[in-house]
């Protein structure tokens, strides 16, 4: 299966399963010590450091107070902060997707698309630091989160993909656009915006990074627009 | 001055000067110790090392052995082979540029947009590690190479920009369309397909990165063609 649906075939994608399921099988984290719920504990506790004090400048001591596990058993479970700290993400960008999934306005599909980038992008905003390591890890080809890039990815396409097709079947958008080329060209737009633009200065700034993709989704839809 | 024409303001570069200048002021080599004829000696010799044996692979002595110049005193002049190889990038990527500038094919805007794209995706192919080197260098912030990447990013838009409105006054593309959006948008194109498509996996595959962005570039020409 491809990365962007219709696209090329540089990276294939397992496609079954969700983002959770790269810690419980295949990743870095396969032989884990904890009970979920003190997994669970130990995470809440590390997002809560990381976001006051950075992930450099908290310790697994810090951890260890807030989540009342053991810091060595810590360690001994994520291997490393920066580890603890992708594994946190991958949980929450699960969560930020179900929260808007289920909280998705009741408009046309133009509008519904600009809601989840925006949406996504005050995600990341919001978890800068975090961000910053996993597009590092993914796209330096690092495992597993240049699969987790392409999950991202994927599950990023389905979504635009499903609106266009609406779209198009509710006579928004012109017939005679290729539904996968649309996908494709949002998703550069959204990219590049935090890619390049966004999280290469030391505050993502996410209106900014609109400001830059939001002219081009319009003209795009306005090019597709009946 | 933006990143982008018309665009945000989150990163500002100096337009004037040329991409040797960071290497000669303000960059990390503003201590030259070697004339510059055996800094050229010196490049070249890395330049060969590096394409035939890799960065990681090619040592001091290697490249002392075929440009003349002594091991220490490379070391010396370019503090580390990463640093070495940066600076060979932008020495290379500016002669890419004038050679292409310098046989540019006499064809419609449309078609010199495609060639360059596809003459800078030949580029990067061939110097993949030197670009994923300098990609990730640029992307974290890193000094002089995210200004670096400012001003290769700054030129393209301007070789854009320049073409776009030139179809514009030729009659080729509408001229409701906002062309520093249009701009934006083929950049968004290019940079999605070599940064998240093309530099994450083992080898470049420039045609693979083609057929990722191509179709784009199509559906935007179609959008904006009288």
């Amino acid at each position: 299966m491809d990365l962007v649906p219709g696209g090329h075939d540089l990276l294939l994608v397992e496609q079954d399963g969700d983002l959770s399921d790269l810690s419980a099988k295949g990743g870095v984290m396969n032989d884990n010590v904890c009970p979920e719920n003190a997994r669970q504990a130990i995470m809440d506790a590390a997002a809560e450091c990381f976001s006051k004090k950075t992930v450099r400048r908290t310790t697994y001591a810090d951890i260890a107070a807030i989540s009342g596990c053991d810091a060595r058993q810590i360690k001994k479970e994520f291997k490393t902060k920066n580890q603890l700290a992708l594994t946190i993400q991958a949980r929450d960008m699960k969560r930020m997707k179900q929260a808007y999934l289920s909280s998705m306005p009741d408009a046309t599909p133009d509008k519904v698309i600009k809601y989840i980038l925006r949406t996504r992008l005050n995600f990341v905003a919001d978890n800068h630091e975090r961000m910053y390591l996993f597009f590092r890890e993914g796209l330096s080809g690092h495992q597993p989160w240049s699969k987790l890039l392409d999950k991202v990815i994927w599950d990023l396409s389905i979504e635009l993909l499903t609106l266009i097709h609406k779209g198009v079947r509710d006579g928004l958008f012109r017939q005679s656009m290729d539904e996968n080329i649309i996908t494709r060209s949002i998703l550069s737009h959204y990219l590049t915006g935090v890619v390049v633009i966004g999280l290469r200065s030391e505050e993502f700034d996410a209106d900014g990074v609109w400001d830059f993709i939001e002219p081009q989704i319009d003209m795009l839809f306005e090019c597709i627009t009946t």
